[in-house]
């Protein structure tokens, strides 16, 4: 098991997630604005986060089965933020407040490790997006998401890819079909 | 203290800094394909982190004095990594092997808990760098970095601040005058 499936399972075998949600087609769990520190647990559905900038809708991370999400920068700040998560089709979560997910992380040294391994690999992750956005070849980026998330592509339509992808629909299907 | 000068102090005062490392102007500390899992601590000069794709330069970090430095993805996946580091100056830095780090992290839960405040403002700052990437206008890309990191203007010489912007260190002057 992964860090993430192990902070799950344990979280879920001493009943810490403390509401369920369902979110229908399109609907916000979060907009810009709002505070929001809890951790969600991904159950069924898949969620698209993204901020406007200038008018222009910025797609930055997706969420689906199985996935832990967060408006994280709010989560870290504890301050209002851009953030807007939308459900991208009918979606349920589970969702943990931040005080008591770090009472938990704090009650062992265990969990306190495991979720340092995942906040790490979530640096990682971050990187490997910054350079991303900094290759300017549409093929290129395309080709170094897939070989890196290859779920995506079956789980996320294809325009929010695209949006992610920084290029229009029409490139990314004909890049998919090349 | 901020959680990171607590961080240098504990390691200082326990003497765990395992080596100095004096870097002349332009000279590398780090080249693609290598592997690094040091931690660094800036103690005086300047450094930019840079990625080359499709034969250009993207530089994606900077250091200086009493900033910590790592190569982040060699850092988290103990593999070779594309990033380059070098000094823009003349430059002393510190280091601790990762072996070590972890095990003066791992030996009480108050070292962990100041390591993950840490981790945490990392991910929060690469979700800012993120966004400023993102951020189609020059001048509200650098309003943004002026605001988050004023004194990146008075360490790093125009020209880098102009490539981490995103644009030319022209566009750049004018923006500062303006």
């Amino acid at each position: 098991m992964n860090p993430i499936q192990t902070i799950i399972e344990l979280l879920s075998s001493q009943n810490l997630w403390e509401k369920d949600i369902i979110l229908e087609r399109n609907e916000y769990l979060k907009v810009k604005g709002s505070v929001d520190t809890n951790i969600y647990l991904v159950t069924s559905g898949s969620l698209r986060v993204y901020v406007v900038e200038e008018f222009e809708e910025h797609t930055i991370r997706f969420g689906y089965q199985d996935n832990i999400l967060a408006s994280l920068d709010s989560y870290i700040s504890e301050k209002p933020s851009d953030l807007y998560i939308q459900a991208l089709k009918k979606t349920e979560l589970k969702s943990i407040s931040k005080a008591t997910f770090m009472s938990f992380i704090n009650s062992s040294a265990n969990h306190l490790q495991l979720w340092l391994v995942i906040i790490e690999q979530l640096v990682y992750q971050q990187l490997e997006r910054e350079r991303d956005i900094l290759t300017s070849s549409p093929l290129e980026r395309y080709k170094r998401v897939l070989a890196r998330s290859p779920q995506l592509f079956q789980e996320i339509p294809n325009k929010y890819i695209a949006c992610y992808l920084r290029m229009s629909p029409e490139t990314l299907s004909r890049l998919k079909k090349s």
